[in-house]
């Protein structure tokens, strides 16, 4: 028998990406820190699955999602559709486990979405979505909590200098969506554009000015007050009129998340819906969240350096010198392992030093130990300091004490 | 204009599976501590899409997989399939950035899968699949570690009396599949139909005799004295000959990782894979990896009663006694959540006392804070313990103490 192998090339889908471990260490990076802010407000976690019936998907996304929407017939001949956003499911939840779930309901969700886009724009046809919301309650302070828990999270993640802009939807009330969705545009195509866009549907330029010089409306006011006694530094609340964000489902205050340093679009946004998370009840649930643009945090964190220089799983190769001196290698690892310092041990008895160090450094390893016979002999190791190329050596009960 | 709902039944797809908070929770928990345990041993993490082009993974997972694949045709008109396992992708990641990789490469990934199991088995067709493996390095040093990881794992986990069951599939080389399946049901069906089942296809009871009795093999021996150098206690690692794994792609050692307090199968299970991963380049990649069965892990922490008594997200409610009292409630909440305490406000300033503490009971919250007048104007806080139902008042300064 002969041995075919037939090979395939390898390559992912269009708009599909695989994450390598320099990418995906920043993604649990944010992830995480996103968590444990989002826990330190008693938001909880939730998870749905993929694949839900169509029939529980379609039809809520207006025409464009239901375009984008992944959907197929399954095995046993169920049309189901893949997640299209955290909300729909979410709103399925609350309806589903009614009785069981607290209210009101404060949960975290981070998982893959799938949308059909046009990748030519730089979209990506799979990405992670990262929503807060709180269901069951209209308080105020639960707008004002997002807004506090948003506002940490940015600081946590080392933002500084950013913006909350809020508006009170309500300030539209009287404007079709169209009109909303002109104004919408104002930062991209500017005011005169949009007044003559504005125009051209029926509204006149009195009204967008009157929209632009509109005062902080009450219940803005009022939520802004509360986000400072959540601790919110006033300065990062901004109240922007023309903030119109295009969902028509918002009917009280919406957000984005504007960084002054990175001024290419919002990097999370929000607001009320009150009218949308009652979809599978007969009863209304009044609802207020957001949505972290994932991706464009992690694109602003890199711009703005963001991210630990020290974003590395292992922070100590231990290399074997010599076959011989194995048993002192690993002596050496388990001790700073014991010290909770992520410790590799080189997999391979016999290969040269260089070798080792060039591993090392592929994977990013601050620091590298070595153990000759010398060091062997007088209870002593060798730490290579692979960022600044210094090196020193220290007893191996000292170890752990040296890796900064 | 009516306003009509068309009302859609809430529901989920057979075999899919939303987490409330209180599992979500659990899940974190176990997925938080097998990520710190790999990475303690410089596994890093990897990421890849959950849709493939169908060519990348149909014909790699046999007939069976072929057939619970899900599989359909894109809105381009690509063939495409959902991740079936990690192994594939990890091989075609291997080929795919091979110059990119360290070697050896190193990695975890915890992702979904799916597969349109027959579900009368108590299947998922969505379920969190975990593994580690060590590519490009036939070193038994990383046979070795992956015991080791497995070991610390599971340790972590709150695990004693686990064992490591150990064999070498060489010593099989001589049998075909069908006799390798029917010995890996010994421990199912016991010796007598194992031997019965053996003799109908040709092997003898002689064979088994022999492979039941056989001593440790050489190579096996030399990896379980190196996981002992990488600190797993000897008594965990158990030579098993009979121990067989149905997967005929197995080339060196193979184990599986069963409790004595929870006999229900294994917990993981893996071995050295020396053919499979080079499926997508002309070189072969020598691999060793295991895969931790997720739900099984959570069924034995539940049955074994592993999980932390306070596993939840939020420590502290802080109530409020009446709307005039609110900042004082804000002052507690903040000083709490200053010192890393997970802590939530009540979000509605008018709820009657009790409707409060009933919301920390249905979310576990195992404490509650209550500042009304008295306490406001002593500068004291009442801080309810809601497990053990008792109460006692303490300054507000030392509040973050008093929470365990």
């Amino acid at each position: 028998m002969y041995n075919i192998k037939i090979m395939i090339e390898p390559r992912t889908l269009k708009g599909f990406r695989d994450f390598l471990p320099l990418e995906a260490r920043k993604r649990q990076y944010v992830m995480q820190a996103l968590r444990k802010v989002f826990e330190s407000y008693g938001f909880e976690p939730l998870e749905t699955p993929a694949l839900e019936l169509e029939d529980i998907l379609s039809g809520k996304y207006g025409e464009e999602g239901d375009k984008l929407m992944y959907r197929f017939t399954d095995n046993g001949d169920r049309r189901v559709a893949m997640r299209y956003d955290q909300t729909v499911p979410l709103a399925r939840v609350a309806a589903q486990y009614q009785n069981d779930l607290p209210s009101p309901f404060k949960r975290y969700q981070i998982q893959n979405v799938w949308r059909a886009e046009n990748t030519q724009k730089g979209r990506y046809r799979e990405f992670l979505q990262c929503d807060i919301d709180t269901l069951g309650t209209n308080s105020n302070l639960a707008d004002a909590e997002i807004l506090a828990t948003v506002a940490q999270a940015y600081t946590t993640l080392g933002f500084t200098n950013f913006k909350i802009l809020c508006n009170d939807r309500k300030l539209f009330q009287e404007l079709e969506t169209r009109a909303i969705i002109t104004i919408d545009k104002l930062k991209k195509i500017g005011e005169e554009a949009v007044i003559a866009e504005l125009e051209k549907i029926g509204v006149s330029k009195d009204t967008f000015n009157a929209i632009k010089n509109a005062p902080i409306p009450e219940d803005l006011e009022d939520i802004f007050n509360s986000a400072t006694r959540f601790g919110v530094s006033p300065e990062v609340l901004v109240f922007d009129p023309t903030l119109a964000r295009g969902l028509d489902y918002y009917t009280g205050l919406i957000f984005e998340v504007v960084v002054d340093a990175y001024p290419v679009g919002s990097l999370c946004g929000g607001g009320r819906y009150d009218e949308l998370v009652g979809m599978f009840t007969k009863n209304n649930i009044p609802a207020i969240g957001c949505a972290f643009g994932f991706d464009r945090t992690i694109e602003a964190m890199d711009a703005l350096n963001l991210f630990p220089s020290s974003l590395t799983t292992t922070q100590v190769l231990v290399t074997i010198f010599e076959p011989a001196l194995t048993d002192a290698s690993f002596a050496a690892a388990n001790i700073l392992r014991t010290a909770n310092i992520n410790t590799e041990i080189y997999l391979d008895t016999n290969a040269k030093m260089d070798k080792q160090l060039k591993y090392a450094n592929k994977k990013n390893i601050p620091y590298a130990v070595i153990i000759g016979p010398d060091e062997n002999n007088s209870g002593q190791v060798t730490v290579k300091d692979l960022v600044r190329g210094e090196q020193k050596s220290v007893l191996l009960s000292e170890l752990p004490h040296v890796i900064t």
